[in-house]
C-alpha cells in the first residue's frame, strides 16, 4: 500500500465535495437513473462476482468462520437486485433535500438572512456482508450531494468491486458530474485511517453488527450515526388489552428476531390479571421466556425474551430509562393517562403505544429510504432518512451594512420573518 | 476529593434529566423569573465575591499570569448585572422549544407517528473567566429542559460560587422543580472526568479561547458544540463598490478585533482598480496589513489583516474552502453572478454578501439568546440558539397494529401527513 494513500483519497473526497455541493437536482436524478439502468443491465456480471464470494464464504461457513445469517445476507439474487434497482429509482423521486429554504428573515431593511439546507460533506461508510448497502448508501449520498468513501466487508470484496465499477462507469457518462463522488477502500488499515481522519471526513455511518458499531464509536472523534445495541422494551400495563398485548409481543419478538427493533425485555404490571396466560401463550408461540435474567443489557437476537414484574408504570419507565439502548420502547395499555405519561417520560428515539416495536424503520415511517437508525442524542435520532445527511448554512445578503451602526444605536434590527 | 465524585454528579444529573424532560412551560418560566429576581436582589453579595476574584486576578495580571482582556471579562459591574438579569427575563419570553410537533403523519388508519422536540439531556459546560456565562447558559438549559454541569475558570471561583448559590436558592423555592438541574464542579480532574463521561453527558459546550476548545475537542468522544478558530475571510471582487468594501472591512476588523467573527484574511481580485487606495485607507484606519503571510491559519485577534491578490472568484472560493475555519466568510461585489456563486460554493456556517462578518451572532440573527457559534457539520451550525439544545423523539400510537400484517400484504401504509 502506498504511504498515506487513504489520506490522499480522503483529501480528494473533500475537494470533490465542494463540487457536489452545487450540483443541480436534474443532474443528480439523471445520475441516479443512469446507475439504476446500469445495475439492471450488468446484473449477470454482478451475480458472477457474487458467486465467487459465495464459494469462498461457503468454505468459511464450513470452517465456522462465518455465520449462516451473514452468508445469506451476502447472497444476491434476482429479487434483491430488483429491490436495489427500484430503491435507486425511488430515491431519485424523493424531494430534493439540498437548497431548501429553512428560514428567511429580514434582520433590517435590505439585510436578509437565509438558512439553507446543504450537504454534510464527506461520509465514511463502513459495512459488513450486505453488498446491497453500496447501492442504497451511494444513491442516498448522491441525492444529498455528499461524497462517500465506502469500506465493505472482505467476504463481499468481489461483489462490491463489481457493483462499484458498474456504478462508477454509469456516473462517468453523466455530463456535469465531478469524478470521485463514490470511492471504495478495502483494507483494515484504511478503516483505521478513516477513523483518524476527522480533518476530511465529516460523518461515519457504520452498517453492521453491534461489535463493529461499538468498535467504531470507541475509536473515532468523528460523529458516528448509528446504534450499537437494540435493547427494546414492551411494558404490559395494568389495564392492557390481552389480545393486543399478545399479538404485539409475538410480532415484536418473532417477526424478525435478529432485527434491532425486536423486543428483548418484557415488563408486566403486577396487577395485570392474565399475566400467567400471556406467558403461556407466548411460550406456545415458540418464545423462550427468561424471568429476571442476570443482565438486562443482552440483545438476544433470537426468540428469547427476558421479563419481570413491576408495580407501576413509573417503575417500568424507570427500568426502561436505565436499561434501554434508547432505540424503541412501547407500552400496551387502554389507560390514556398511563400512555401519555409513558410517551412523555421514556427517553428513547421511538416511544410507542399499542403497536409493535418492529415499526421503527425509515420505510415504514414513510421516509422513502433509510440511512440507518440512530440512538444519538444530537443531529439525528431514530430512523434517519435523507434529512440526516444534510446540515444547513446561513447566508446574509445586504447592501454594505456594518455592525458598528447597530452597536452604537444608529440603526436597529427589525427581525421580521419573511417565510 | 471523594473517589469517583464526578461520576456520581453525572449519574445524578442523568437521573434529574428524566424529570426535567417533562416540566411544563409554566414552571420553567416561573423558575427563570425567580432566578432573575434573585440575582437582582442579591447583586451586592455577588459583587463582593467578584471583588475577591478581582483582587487575586489583579495580582495575576501584575505577575503576567492573566491577560488584561481576561481580567476585564472577569469583572462584573451594574451594567453587566443588568444585562444578565434582563437576559434571563428575555429567555423566559422565548417560544417554548420542547414538545413542538415537528411532524404528524398517519402511517395507516389509526396508526399515528409524531416527531416531537425534546431536550438533549445532560450538558457539560466548560468556560473561562466570564462569570455572566453561568446565568445565560443555566437559563438556556432550564428553558430547554436540559440539565447542566458547569465548570468555570478558577479565576472566577468566588463569583461563580456566589451566582450559583443565588440561582440554586431561587430554584429551590419553585414548586414542582426537581433538585439538581444546575450543578457546578471546580477542579481540573472534574474536567478530565467530564470528557470521559460519555455514558451520562450528552453534549459538551466549551465557552472560551481557542486552546480550551481545541483541547476539549481532542480529548473527548462526546459531541462538542462550538468552534476553535474563527479564521474569517472577506473577498473584494473585481466589481466591488469601493466604499462598501472599505466600510465593511474596517467594521469586520476593528469593531471588536478579538471576536471570533472578526476578519483575518482579505482576498482582493487582481482587477479591482482601487486596491492600492483601499489598502492605504485601511492602514489609515489603524489596521496593519500583512501581504502573503507564512501561514493562513493564524487568528490575529488584533488589528492585523493578512491579504493576498487572486485572479478570480473561483480562486477566492478555493482559498476560503481550504483555509477558512468554516465560521463566516463574505464577498463584496456588485456582480449578482459572483455573489450567487460565492454564496453557494463557500462551505462555511455563514456566507455573506456585502455585509460585515461581525453580524454572525445569535442575537443579531434574532435567536433571542446564543449558546455559542458552531463550526460543526452535524447537529447545529453557525450561531446556535435554544433549538441547538433540543433533539426529537418519535412517538407512534396505534390500536394493536403489528408489522407482520404489512410485510405479508394484508395491510398497507397510507403515509398521509396530518400537519
Amino acid at each position: 500500500m502506498e504511504e498515506n494513500s487513504f489520506l490522499n483519497i480522503a483529501k480528494k473526497a473533500k475537494e470533490v465535495s465542494k463540487k457536489t455541493a452545487v450540483l443541480s437536482s436534474e443532474i443528480k436524478n439523471k445520475a441516479l437513473l443512469a446507475v439504476a439502468r446500469a445495475l439492471d443491465s450488468h446484473k449477470d456480471m454482478i451475480f458472477e462476482a457474487n458467486m465467487k464470494d459465495l464459494e469462498e464464504a461457503a468454505l468459511m461457513v464450513d470452517r465456522g468462520e462465518l455465520s449462516q445469517s451473514l452468508y445469506s445476507r451476502l447472497k444476491l439474487d434476482e429479487n434483491k437486485m430488483r429491490d436495489m434497482v427500484q430503491g435507486i429509482i425511488d430515491i431519485s423521486k424523493l424531494e430534493e433535500p439540498i437548497g431548501k429554504l429553512l428560514l428567511k428573515r429580514e434582520l433590517d431593511k435590505g439585510l436578509i438572512l437565509k438558512k439553507i439546507s446543504c450537504p454534510i460533506g464527506v461520509l465514511g461508510i463502513i459495512f459488513e456482508a450486505r453488498p446491497d448497502v453500496i447501492s442504497q448508501i451511494s444513491a442516498l449520498a448522491l441525492k444529498s450531494s455528499n461524497v462517500v468513501i465506502l469500506k465493505g466487508g472482505k467476504e463481499a470484496v468481489n461483489t462490491n468491486k463489481a457493483i462499484m465499477s458498474v456504478i462508477n462507469s454509469a456516473l462517468a457518462c453523466v455530463e456535469g458530474l465531478p469524478e470521485g463522488i463514490i470511492t471504495q477502500v478495502f483494507t483494515r488499515d484504511d478503516v483505521a485511517e478513516m477513523l483518524k481522519c476527522d480533518k476530511y471526513i465529516d460523518l461515519i455511518i457504520p452498517r453492521g453488527g453491534n461489535n463493529l458499531v461499538k468498535f467504531i464509536k470507541e475509536n473515532t472523534k468523528i460523529p458516528v450515526l448509528g446504534h450499537a445495541d437494540g435493547i427494546c422494551h414492551l411494558y404490559v400495563d395494568e389495564s392492557a388489552d390481552f389480545n393486543k398485548a399478545l399479538n404485539i409481543i409475538i410480532d415484536a419478538k418473532t417477526q424478525y428476531p435478529s432485527a434491532c427493533n425486536s423486543v428483548e425485555t418484557l415488563l408486566i404490571h403486577n396487577n395485570f390479571l392474565r399475566a400467567k396466560e400471556l406467558i403461556d401463550k407466548l411460550k406456545d408461540a415458540g418464545i423462550m421466556l427468561i424471568p429476571n435474567p442476570e443482565s438486562w443489557h443482552k440483545e438476544y437476537s433470537d426468540k428469547i425474551l427476558a421479563y419481570k414484574f413491576v408495580s407501576s408504570v413509573e417503575e417500568a419507565v424507570n427500568h426502561i430509562n436505565t436499561y434501554s439502548s434508547g432505540h424503541t420502547d412501547g407500552i400496551i395499555t387502554e389507560s390514556k393517562d398511563s400512555a401519555e405519561y409513558f410517551l412523555s417520560a421514556v427517553d428513547s428515539a421511538g416511544v410507542y403505544h399499542n403497536v409493535s416495536t418492529r415499526f421503527a424503520d425509515g420505510f415504514r415511517y414513510g421516509f422513502g429510504a433509510e440511512v440507518g437508525i440512530s440512538t444519538n442524542k444530537t443531529h439525528a435520532r431514530g430512523p434517519v432518512g435523507l434529512e440526516g445527511l444534510t446540515i444547513y448554512k446561513y447566508t446574509l445578503e445586504g447592501g454594505g451594512q456594518i455592525v458598528k451602526d447597530y452597536v452604537e444605536g444608529r440603526k436597529s434590527f427589525t427581525h421580521k420573518d419573511l417565510i
